[in-house]
């Protein structure tokens, strides 16, 4: 019997989820992923993602890995399990991955998007994807925020590491965004902590407002202190854009 | 005791309600509106509406009309009811309305927006808010279709009438636009029949998918027989943007 082992692209809505890991109970994305590559191959499949995304946050390029002693041609795979997955969830990319490519731990770069809607009144339509924030935003004091934390950096007073216990990370590339009235801070890094970029737009958040001065920014960092750090903002606003591999491997 | 006659902009998610106006049974747009004025005005008020939208049809740019004797500034009753309302509607606008107004009767112009996600796969993040096409489709024929119904017709082939019996219906502009995988068709009327734009877009893709020739269009507007429309498309992609006034009432 021949055994693949796979990498998929994922997109998901994370607001009806407690998470991309799976828990003992309650519904999470590895859960019905899982679920679903079960009553597809028949058999039980264990899931590995690239990123471990918090209950909320949203997903277009979460990467995934299995392996499946599927017999059919690899789009067949796809089309079967986006026809059984729920509506919240979909296998946007299928193929054949190297042995020693794992999802994690081969990432060289994750991009991350979050989304504010910055204006005095709240929208039922894009309240499940964007954080509203009345007060008026300062783009340039945003930017400047941003810019601080472009680098590497010990990044302790913005997360939890997930893994060993470094809280070292290098952000190759931080910026806001306007669209009439949305926001967009776009981060690529090499790697995140936990709750990492909803704690950076947080205390962003108090720049741009002007309730801190951006110089705030720089002794929150240097602080290496969770409690210095600003509220970490919704988890609506996140979404995981894209993972990078290396060339070769890139999804 | 002073009573105001006010008017104010509406805007809703509609994949939650059973459509806009009130019924016996079941979640409206109309039955949460006129809860939340019962509970910020302690007075039963009935709300009118400039249309009608279906179960699961958005809105931006809904109009309403209530009486009440709010005795406080207006800006308060807006800040009041979008306190009160769920996370699915709120009030964008509110002031005051002249006595021989009326939401629907006074209304000159309708404008709505169909969004149509065309991409081989589906989309967990715009499921929401589009319909999903997965076969390509041609703008310019969709665009060609689109000028056969604008102008005064006789639309019975794609709606009844919510009120009397004509079915003829003028419409001062209908057009797609193309924004990537997203397709948009913005269309402006003087009114619209019940069904009318979700029947025309169902029709019109035929024709963009190429199952259709573009004449088909044509003759189906001429036979006046809803049995010759295609199925309506879903009311997930349709969204109530506008509905313009005479100008010093513009909304």
């Amino acid at each position: 019997m021949c055994d693949h082992y796979i990498r998929a692209v994922i997109a998901y809505d994370g607001a009806d989820f407690l998470g991309f890991q799976w828990q003992s109970a309650g519904r999470t994305v590895q859960g019905v992923l899982e679920a679903a590559l079960a009553q597809v191959t028949q058999a039980t499949t264990r899931v590995v993602g690239a990123g471990r995304t918090d209950a909320g946050v949203h997903a277009q390029g979460q990467v995934i890995a299995f392996h499946t002693a599927w017999r059919h041609p690899l789009p067949a795979l796809q089309r079967a399990l986006n026809a059984v997955l729920p509506a919240d969830v979909a296998v946007m990319q299928l193929g054949l991955a190297e042995l020693d490519w794992h999802p994690r731990f081969s990432a060289i770069r994750r991009y991350y998007r979050y989304t504010v809607l910055n204006q005095p009144l709240r929208s039922p339509l894009e309240r499940r994807y964007a954080h509203l924030v009345t007060e008026p935003l300062d783009l340039g004091a945003l930017q400047a925020a941003a810019e601080i934390v472009v680098g590497q950096h010990d990044f302790a007073s913005f997360g939890q590491p997930t893994q060993g216990d470094s809280t070292v990370r290098c952000v190759y590339d931080a910026r806001w965004l306007r669209e009439e009235s949305r926001l967009f801070f776009d981060v690529v890094g090499n790697a995140f902590l936990r709750g990492m970029v909803r704690s950076l737009v947080g205390t962003m958040l108090q720049v741009g407002s002007g309730f801190w001065p951006v110089e705030r920014m720089s002794a929150v960092l240097a602080a290496r202190d969770r409690a210095q750090a600003a509220p970490p903002a919704p988890a609506c606003g996140l979404c995981l854009m894209q993972v990078e591999y290396e060339e070769a491997r890139q999804m």
